[in-house]
């Protein structure tokens, strides 16, 4: 499974293709950051994240996209240029017709470090770890979007299964009541 | 000039689109409200925004289209989801190369009402008076985006104006000094 991870932002925008699945090694297949100018109008600055993640999913034919999951509460400030920054991944996800899937930064951190509450360092350290890597990636928001492959395709796999069964097990019951 | 106003929601993304120009009579165009339903995926309710707005500016070629300015500050638990709506509007206008303008609600309800601080029921009052319609439009999304397509027209002249004047002084200064 190759899975495209998109720390959202406007001014820096961390991009991070990771491939492999449950059990067996993980590789990393491409990382970068987008950035766009803050004096640049907002409309042009979504133009280039549009154009640059775009760019990413014709090269890397991602099977997945997992985006981070924005909160409200916290950046107030920056908080709506992150959400129109995912706002962008998601809508290209849905255009590409491939499969999109949200994960909140605990879930993130509690995937590749074990606990929710990890801070940065340690969550760049084992990146680097898993991903066989001989340096941290730099800036921060690339190490962010290739630990959110990384949970995409430990827990992706897993929920989906969930998902699958819920679904199956709903059908059951209405055929059963008739 | 044709302006095409949005009230940026992703349950109701009221829409209107608004002819005319300063010191002339309004009319309107088209109006109408893009209702996505809550239980479908986020990617997929951005996708049909995006497919809606669209229409609209295929079928109406707008020759700006206005947006309204979200801020974080109010309506925490939606405000993500209108910023998202308004990204997508923004991102349409970009592409399309229309040129795109925001407007805080207050400059809206000045521009109409005459006050900054007018309430939702004379808003809408004022839009169906200067646009000469027999009944006020429903829902208020719908309204409100009237309402900026006319705030647009009053002020984004003014504003495109008082920008290229600008320009002109500071290039003139610039060759002055050398």
């Amino acid at each position: 499974m190759r899975v495209l991870g998109i720390d959202p932002g406007l001014t820096r925008c961390g991009i991070g293709i990771v491939e492999g699945s449950v059990g067996k090694p993980l590789s990393m297949v491409g990382v970068g950051v987008i950035l766009t100018p803050g004096d640049m109008p907002l409309e042009s600055r979504l133009l280039e994240l549009d154009r640059a993640i775009n760019e990413w999913v014709l090269i890397w034919s991602p099977d997945v996209i997992a985006v981070e999951r924005v909160f409200a509460q916290h950046n107030v400030r920056t908080v709506m240029g992150t959400a129109q920054a995912a706002g962008v991944a998601l809508l290209i996800a849905a255009k590409s017709g491939i499969p999109v899937m949200m994960h909140t930064p605990s879930e993130v951190k509690a995937a590749v470090t074990g606990s929710g509450r990890a801070n940065k360092a340690q969550v760049a350290t084992m990146v680097a770890k898993l991903l066989n890597l001989s340096e941290i990636p730099k800036p921060v928001d690339a190490t962010d979007a290739l630990a959110l492959a990384i949970c995409h395709i430990w827990r992706g796999g897993a929920t989906t299964k969930i998902a699958t069964a819920l679904a199956a097990e709903k059908s059951r019951l209405r055929k059963l009541r008739g």
